[in-house]
This record gives structure tokens, C-alpha cells and sequence, in this order.
């Protein structure tokens, strides 16, 4: 076992929150293009690498973009309901997205709509992302628009790119806490659904 | 910058590959499970962490989820077509899934179908996993079963979990070369789409 020279990768995961509100000061470019070249490497369907990524600096541009996302975001909140309702009042979150603005660069992740297994393989690189920003000292978020296609057309994104995902990046000014986790042992079963893993430590024999 | 003391998670993502073959030698329970650990600390849709994992190890059901999935494959390889086709048969790729039997574990994903933004959390997580895997010494792959349902019955799992992908771990036996990867500055625009890093660098000023 050599777990405890180099768990890096799950400090790194475990330390992690999500952050939607940003300090006013720059953040290193080259942070960002470093953990954007991590989120390159990772695997992808017939290796065609969907991921395409814009990177907003320009408050014109960060302006207009947060506009296309509230757009979208008032039509979603006049139908939402239901548990995922009571989820987002219960964190005081509206259609205001003020954090793309406030946050000193966004990265727009958009996917080749026509590449196989896009989404899956999007979502990896972000998660490599995630992990390099968070090495890299750089706090950031997963907002998923409820339109996609209103900020698509704001950042001039052709058609064939879907935009998957806004990550805004920045220096946490965000005192929420992270979201408690279920741990492994919850969420994990031998063999076959149902046989939970507590039950099976012992004939497993490690 | 302290990017040169804590680029891990770059070398980590930049020397991992995917890996089809493996020795046949035992794997450490307690570092797969650690991995797991590590990917259930993803962001997900309203914290509901859709995923679960279903370690097989016994050799039945492994037997068990290969057939299951290459009933699936023999279907799929009937009907695929065009560029995908091309880019399977260039890598020597058929229905056939060896590494369902000789990988010494694979790991099961499930998705809750009800969560919200399921699937993005569920590959976010998968990304966490494979980047931990990396660092605990164990080669893997996220295959995608091109029918899913047969090997969600073969693990009894219910109707209301998808199964994303199975992830063979073990040591690695694939001598093939890492697929060549885009850099950063070929996948990634600034303000707007085609504008590009290359040129837009000196405005920056960074």
C-alpha cells in the first residue's frame, strides 16, 4: 500500500466545495491553462476529445453571458417544483446568477454534439479540471444553464456545440460549508446490487 | 505560481492511459475502495449523488456481465457505421470484451435516474475515480456497455439505476501507446468562440 505518501488526488477531492461567490482580486491565467491542459488528457469516446472551451475575461462579454443564463434561468424557475425546488430555496438560490460576473474568469466548456459518448467524456475532463483548479489554488463551480442555448449563441458557439457547462473560477469568498457526502461504504455493493460492502469484508479476506 | 511543487494532478492525468489488458495478479481491495472514496467527494445535481458502485469479484459474475454485455456488443457491431466504425476496427476493437473476465475487479456505475443533472455528476465521479485509481497504482478503463440493460440485470440491480459504465481495474498488461492528445491552446478560445488563445495572449498581458 502506498495510500498514505500519495493520496493527493483524494485531499484534493476532499477538500473541495463548490464556490459561487469570488474575491475581486486576478487569478493566474496560466492556473487556469494548466488545469485546462489536466482536463485535456483525460479519456474520451474514440478518443475525438469533444471538449472545447472559452474563456470570458472581458466584463462586456461576462455581462452579456450572465444575461443569457438569467434568461433561461426565469423561464426554468417559473415551472421548477418538486424536491429539486425545495433543494434550491432551501440554499437561497434564484435565477440571479451574479457569479458570472463576479467571478474573475469563466470557462464556458462546450461539446461536439457529433463525437461519440460526448457528454461522458466532457464531464470526465471536467472533472480533471476540477481537481487541477483545485491544486492550482483556484476555487471554482459547475453551473449547468437551464437554457444552453441562449449563452451558446452570446459566446458565438456554433450549433454542432452544445454548451455543457459555466465553470466560474476565482478566490473563494464563500463561507458556505461543503455539502456533507455519503461515504463509500453507502454506496457500494459486491457483486451484485443489494450486498452491501460491510457485510462482505470478511469473506473477502483483505 | 506554485505550479511546479503541485502539478500531480497534471503528471497523474498526463501519464494515465486506457488500459484492456492486465496481469493476472491480485489488486489491493482496500486502494479500489479508496478511489471510490475519493469520487464520491464530486459536486453533483442538488447534492444527490446519484451514483453507486457495485464491486464484482466473483469470477461467476464477472462470466455473468461479460456475456450480458456482448450480447449487447454483438448487436451494436451489426449495426455501426461510419467514422465510429472506422475508428473501432483500426484499434483492432470487436464485441468481444476479454477484459470483463480478466480484469481481477470490475467496477460496476450506477446512475440514479431521478437525480437531477444525473449523468454529469455520475462522470464527474468517474473522473475523481479514474485520477485516484492513477495514483493508487491501478490501470483501468471506462467502458461503455453499448446496450445497458443486460448487464444491470445480471447484477440485479433496479430499473430506476442506469448503468454509465464498467470500470476494469487491475494492473496493467496493454503495452499500447496512450492516444494522442490536443493541447490546451487547440481546444480553447478566449471572449468568443474562435478567437484564439495564441493570438488573444498578449492582450492578456499575462
Amino acid at each position: 500500500m502506498t495510500l498514505s505518501k500519495t493520496n493527493i488526488v483524494h485531499e484534493l477531492a476532499r477538500r473541495r466545495k463548490s464556490v459561487r461567490k469570488f474575491l475581486d482580486s486576478p487569478v493566474e491565467f496560466e492556473a487556469i491553462l494548466s488545469s485546462l491542459e489536466t482536463a485535456c488528457q483525460a479519456p474520451s469516446g474514440a478518443n475525438r476529445q469533444p471538449w472545447r472551451f472559452i474563456l470570458v475575461k472581458d466584463p462586456d462579454v461576462k455581462r452579456r453571458v450572465r444575461r443569457a443564463c438569467e434568461q433561461g434561468e426565469r423561464e426554468f424557475y417559473e415551472q421548477v417544483s418538486g424536491e429539486f425546488r425545495e433543494w434550491l430555496l432551501s440554499r437561497g438560490l434564484s435565477w440571479e446568477k451574479p457569479f458570472l460576473e463576479s467571478a474573475p474568469i469563466l470557462v464556458a466548456v462546450l461539446m461536439d454534439q457529433n463525437a461519440p459518448y460526448a457528454r461522458e467524456s466532457v464531464w470526465i475532463a471536467i472533472g480533471f479540471a476540477l481537481l487541477a483548479f483545485e491544486e492550482n489554488g483556484l476555487n471554482s463551480f459547475t453551473y449547468t444553464p437551464s437554457n444552453t442555448d441562449y449563452p451558446r449563441k452570446a459566446l458565438n458557439a456554433p450549433e454542432d456545440y452544445k454548451l455543457e457547462a459555466i465553470l466560474p473560477i476565482g478566490k473563494s469568498a464563500d463561507d458556505r460549508m461543503k455539502e456533507g457526502k455519503l461515504r463509500v461504504h453507502e454506496v457500494t455493493f459486491i457483486d451484485r446490487w443489494g450486498n452491501s460492502l460491510d457485510a462482505s469484508m470478511e469473506d473477502i479476506g483483505n
